[in-house]
């Protein structure tokens, strides 16, 4: 499988994996070949997609470049998919013009760019429970038992621009007090499957090679400490995601949708 | 606009943003609807889309929901996209094969996984210069002079499965000496244009409502700050990356690319 494009192949890499899903048993070679702008670079990229033949998925904006793959993948037979073209066709007709000529994009210094590097920011500054003195300007504060995702958790809500805190919920440490004051942010619990949780944490054992007690791996202790966590945000009326079969992204796209709400509810 | 997912929405997203570079006089608001799985939650959609009408662009992959999707959209007279319909069909007809059924992904233990979230662990605690004795874990270090993203490239690389580490680079301020003893990681120089640097940190300033000396946004003293990191980065043989007109997407896209040729030119 080939994925060309002109600028970072994000677009490409997130339909792959959708595909990848649905396929679960298709053993493919990926070929990322990006920031293609000219013909040098895309004829490159020929070359080894005529060594390697497979499907060729692509965003290329130049129409110039766009002609010459599609020509080229006829030739030798390859199925070529502009992935971005039915919707640019749907926005040309609803709008009755032309996209722009897609150059290589700047990167702007828009409003919404600062507030991302801010929300980058804020969340490496608060990540597993570090600065509590300034949760009050979080948006959304994470509490969760170890290895329940936090930290890449709130780097996705961060680069969706949300100021993100994760604190850690471990049995016999309190939380810091400052959390229970706040009611700006939107604090919501982590758990998982005790089953999961402990493999994530023997996982991590082996990979840091140190030697922690073994009530860290207990599936016992675990499930005690989500207890605890769950009986917490029962009592505040925090809302309590269990993470266990779901993606970063999932549990991101659910704590933003809790966040919509409660914005709709208070507009109300 | 329209984006209707059954899972986080990140591929829409990814999508909008090209249509949006585009079309770049465009207004459009943006109704994101995540983790649609049953025709309640369709329906709901469905509704505020009668009362916001535009386009609508999906990625649901349950068929039931596709078609009662597309007939309410027809019957209001809307153009609604299946952006990864094109993709899935070439190849189910590659692998003539139809696509298992696309139902929601749970989270997978692969070691994809594994190295992700042990990259973006690797990411946090080698920010901005912390914890240089372990450098030598790294697959990538960043040295850029402050505000060149140094911070939201080392999350997108560590995203990609890449443990980074960042330093700054600060006339008067030597790196740290592990730095130089080091051969494994990819080290790249991270500059950018003097007027970009210094409205980063006059916006940084402003935003942190901190006085610092005017030197950090003096134009004179940052080209002198990036001559320095250019020279150093010409002497020891390190690639050095141009921000100014990049997205932090394409900036890791190089990096990629960087540590590919190399790995290339290993194996030869």
């Amino acid at each position: 499988m080939h994925l060309i494009s002109d600028s970072s192949g994000e677009t490409l890499l997130h339909i792959l994996s959708s595909l990848k899903k649905a396929y679960r048993d298709m053993s493919c070679i990926e070929h990322l070949h990006t920031m293609v702008h000219t013909t040098t670079q895309l004829d490159l990229a020929m070359l080894q997609i005529e060594q390697n033949p497979g499907i060729v998925l692509h965003t290329l904006g130049d129409a110039r470049l766009r002609k010459r793959l599609e020509a080229a993948c006829r030739d030798i037979g390859l199925p070529c998919v502009g992935v971005l073209d039915e919707a640019f066709g749907a926005l040309a007709a609803y709008l009755n013009q032309p996209p722009a000529a897609r150059i290589t994009p700047g990167a702007s210094l828009d409003d919404a760019y600062f507030t991302r590097m801010q929300a980058l920011d804020f969340a490496m500054l608060h990540d597993d429970g570090q600065n509590p003195g300034s949760l009050h300007k979080a948006d959304v504060i994470l509490i969760g038992v170890s290895r329940t995702s936090k930290t890449p958790t709130s780097i996705y809500l961060a680069n969706r621009g949300l100021k993100t805190a994760n604190i850690p919920y471990i049995t016999g440490h309190p939380l810091p007090p400052e959390v229970f004051a706040l009611h700006r942010p939107m604090i919501v619990g982590l758990i998982a499957s005790p089953l999961l949780v402990a493999e994530h944490r023997r996982k991590r054992l082996d990979m840091d090679k140190t030697h922690m007690a073994d009530v860290y791996t207990s599936k016992r202790h675990i499930s005690a400490e989500i207890n605890e966590l769950k009986e917490l945000c029962a009592r505040r009326g925090w809302p309590l995601i269990d993470v266990t079969r779901r993606s970063i992204e999932e549990t991101a796209a659910i704590i933003i949708n809790l966040i919509n709400e409660r914005e709709d509810s208070r507009r109300r």
